[in-house]
């Protein structure tokens, strides 16, 4: 897979490298000691800075990965006998290799999507055997934004979801590991689409827009995480060094790099679905909402495209590919592949 | 805490920055796109350096921390039912929030140990129960090199320890968060102190030693861990950017940098020993063996150390101090510090 | 719900009480001392018992219930990243309370089954990502016999089951909190349904057939419990005065009551059947073949049927109702309830 | 090991069978239909004695055995980063295959004792790093009534370490595998020792005291145990006949069976220590205040010993063995043993 070092592909947003301005803001924060495991001022500056964002009365959490962000935000606030309903193609269900499972001892209640989105009626499928003690009891509604097919909820299906999960009982995590994508797809603020539409844990991710590792988990109630630093610590995500998760996240937000990162990567999604939707032979499978374009194709053209430009299949059995686009894919990257797709077809 | 800002103090050996060397391997893998998840020549080179160190049949395999790095180790080689044997002080024990157990089920059974280092007496007197369904079954024993004490594991007692772990059909760990600390103290190879001495497990550290994050699990027994990409995932521990990870690596391995980071360090505390041992009011109280010294002094100076070179109280009933130096510890550092002492007595 | 005291319904096989033959067994065998924990006579008679049924190298283990039957058995051949592939319907993913998941780690692949019954090509559908660290990875298939729904897979389609199971690397579980009702249904001995027919790991449950507590599992390879009995333990199902559940087995196989007790709720079940087939307003929704009767009848005459017979309503939605028979239910209850239903249409 | 048929013995109080008056309550309970689950009223029947006894505001729930008791107890009142304070003898550290870690995750802290009895100061010695997120966080004291040992706490000695566990936020557990001994032994009531006294959450057992089997937890505030009946069922607990243990329970308590048992197995435990403390060669090594006996014999005495009155070395390397009563020993069990052992020094 490493025969053409390096070349930029559309495997995946965090196929590419670190942000030059992530990337310098590393040897700033390097100089002396700071006291370990997140009692340090870049964290505090950090922290500061999501707060800002998200609320002053918001707990800001740092972990290593998106996974662990999940996970972590998901068994903080259920017990071992609550279900989490979810996409049956959600992160966490299809991409943590039971992760949630194992460290929560929940169930996944998972719904059949056409687009990657929950819908209330889909929740409702799931909201029965309630006190009933045979039965997981639901906990927890959870949503990926922007969705693992590349969609986006809008602001209004954010709050009816909101609404109708906190009329029963429970909470919503949104995983954001394309969250900045999300937000520049419906222009708006992080906290437009997250607390203020009624989220209550997030999962708030760089490393897909340009950072080198880091997430943070956003609890918008403090009530729900009063042991959480128990928790990350018995979970393994507990950074010694956590000063330098900090810095990258304060360069992510600083001048909205964040903004500008996913915004390019939308951009040349649309510019690669702009070309290839009127070409025979492709035919666009899902809206192309933020910096993905799910496509059915030939499978005999698969190989000799991945040979100049990686990308993964998604469903072998229908041929449907999915390109992602990243903060790093240039203008000229995208002429070169639909040229590609061209020739071959 | 963050008054004296990035003032370096002894507190810990990962309250220091990331060292130079280490910083500059970033930006030079930060080209283009790799396959994300550890697929990359990054990746691949760094387990090859490591490969070349431990032997060539070694599975390596990297993580974000070490209390991963012990918990995905010892869990991968364990079922819920066995113990792990391992002294009162180890950090599987006593720092890691009982991760072990909440990710193995496993019970740790604990030694009193003068010095922080297990014996074989010490290992047998958990020896019963052997068969019986009532009891836990040992089937590891966990040993820090560098031990949380300062002190370190000759060769002969590895050896001695693993003979015995072998003979009773169980497997030794090796919590190396500070290996390249006791490699120096030994003057000896990394090999010749883990699979070399009969370590079967090994999570081989950098963060205490320069690096910013990242640590490698070495399996000296391919067999052990064959479906070790699994308990990674799940356990919350795959970078998808691997490739910085393994850049670090990397660096800290070429010319030696473990071993010139580890000596300095090392020298620093035997300059601090020979210092304070005559120090009248200064007691100190474990062998200096690494990079460490542990003392005892009067409890009412205590703060006004503090406020100057932070570090921390080992143990407030007997004023146990501990003093880490670090990679970038100055000769500067350990003047001025032994100056205040006297001064403040 | 006690108003009618100790009135039969038909609610569940588990509603009613312990067979005058298993009672009449718990004093036959409380005399004097014996070892606890299983090693005495009782419980080496009933597994031998056990054994004659299902094969010399067949490991049996008692334990409580059904759900622990179902959950160790599972968890014995599985570890935390692997997945369970069954029917939506199945006890151990509808009425387990996340048990499985809890205590294997395991993610359940559900599949979605007009009758309660796995197919292959349900089986195949879950069958992606091999090898994959991302996803869970199947390692066991789990079927019910008789099913949920009253349903029983002939022994060609528990076979064809197996090989699939057998040449994908998996194991095959089979739910037997049933499994006199289908081997009565299906007029063959318990060896041939399960073992014979490629079954790994069984189920095999007396509580809905008469007995008072108590179940067994059985390995048919014995490479696959070797570490068993500290599972059972560790998972709170080691019974300290064993030989009580060895006499009920003892007794349930002796002189072939189980295949009384089945037949007769069998036949009454299908009694029931016969009458109700044909009454206007109640339509029968699955296939009798065990002891159950699936029906939709109208809502409104739901609640007057339950004051004299209990039953649950399976799905409220669709006012489809469960009426199970047991080995007490007499032919005067069945006509009884007749008579009632036809009284209230 | 069944050599002898069925002799009583000294083993344990497990090994004896089912008092007569438990065994004659099943039948009367076994008649026609009941609500499975523990909707019955013979539940709510033993569930109102237990709550006649241990207060009205109590909350009961029926499991199979101690171990489950114990473990369900601890974790419903626990977070995973939690721990447990009890003695290193303690069934729950001893003798329960690490259940306890396995289901809560939690980490015992151990203490040694010289009688198996806790007191504040070996509590007091758990308790640092609260609040430090590297530290596991005591939540709960563990004591067992009577002890491992035989020992029984005073009441004033179960008020002190209750009340320095409520002092310090945590709960106090009560381990009553052998509560009726202790009861009787201090001559009070069940109460006075258990909530009376502080206790938060007790496991009343009855087994090892002439049931066949079946445990309560007692939690004395509700507010502790409000989700427990998703807890029991995740925990493979919750029997579906359970008046079967309803019933036991109820011939428990009915008449003062409990009492009466426990009367006769320490009046025996007495009058083997009577007789074999004066016997040259013989040393009791523990008080005998409830219906064990320990004691120094010479080891090669003990095979013998052993062929006519099975019992269990407790401490191989001092041979130091246990003897314990039950229910059933007989005065003339006592007068042969202990010319027995006259005969072999």
């Amino acid at each position: 897979m490493s025969k053409i070092i390096n070349r930029r592909g559309f495997a995946s947003d965090n196929n590419s490298g670190v942000h030059p301005g992530i990337l310098a803001a590393l040897p700033k924060v390097n100089d002396g000691h700071v006291i370990a495991y997140g009692d340090d001022p870049y964290t505090e500056k950090a922290s500061a800075q999501l707060r800002d964002i998200f609320g002053q009365e918001t707990e800001v959490y740092f972990v290593f990965i998106g996974t662990a962000a999940n996970v972590l935000g998901l068994s903080t606030v259920t017990q071992s006998y609550n279900a989490v309903i979810c996409p049956e193609t959600a992160h966490i269900n299809a991409d943590e290799c039971g992760a949630p499972e194992k460290f929560s001892g929940c169930k996944l209640l998972t719904c059949n999507t056409p687009d990657g989105k929950l819908t209330v009626d889909m929740i409702a499928s799931h909201m029965h055997g309630i006190g009933f003690e045979h039965h997981v009891q639901p906990r927890v509604v959870s949503i990926t934004q922007a969705t693992e097919l590349g969609t986006v909820y809008t602001l209004d299906e954010i709050r009816e979801i909101a609404r109708y999960t906190h009329e029963h009982g429970m909470l919503l995590h949104m995983d954001g590991a394309r969250i900045s994508n999300a937000a520049v797809s419906l222009d708006c603020g992080f906290y437009e689409m997250t607390g203020g539409a009624g989220v209550d844990v997030l999962s708030f991710g760089g490393t897909k827009n340009g950072m080198m590792y880091g997430e943070a988990i956003i609890f918008f109630n403090p009530t729900l995480c009063e042991d959480f630093k128990y928790r990350r610590k018995q979970g393994m995500q507990l950074a010694s060094k956590m000063r330098y998760i900090a810095a990258q996240f304060s360069a992510f937000l600083e001048n909205d790099l964040w903004k500008e990162n996913a915004s390019h990567a939308n951009r040349m999604a649309r510019k690669l679905y702009a070309a290839v939707k009127d070409i025979s032979g492709v035919e666009v499978t899902r809206q192309v909402e933020s910096n993905a374009v799910f496509a059915r194709i030939p499978s005999h053209i698969v190989p000799a495209l991945q040979d100049e430009f990686f990308f993964y299949v998604w469903d072998e059995e229908v041929s449907e590919v999915r390109w992602m686009c990243s903060f790093d894919t240039t203008e000229a990257d995208i002429e070169a592949f639909i040229s590609l797709i061209r020739s071959k077809l």
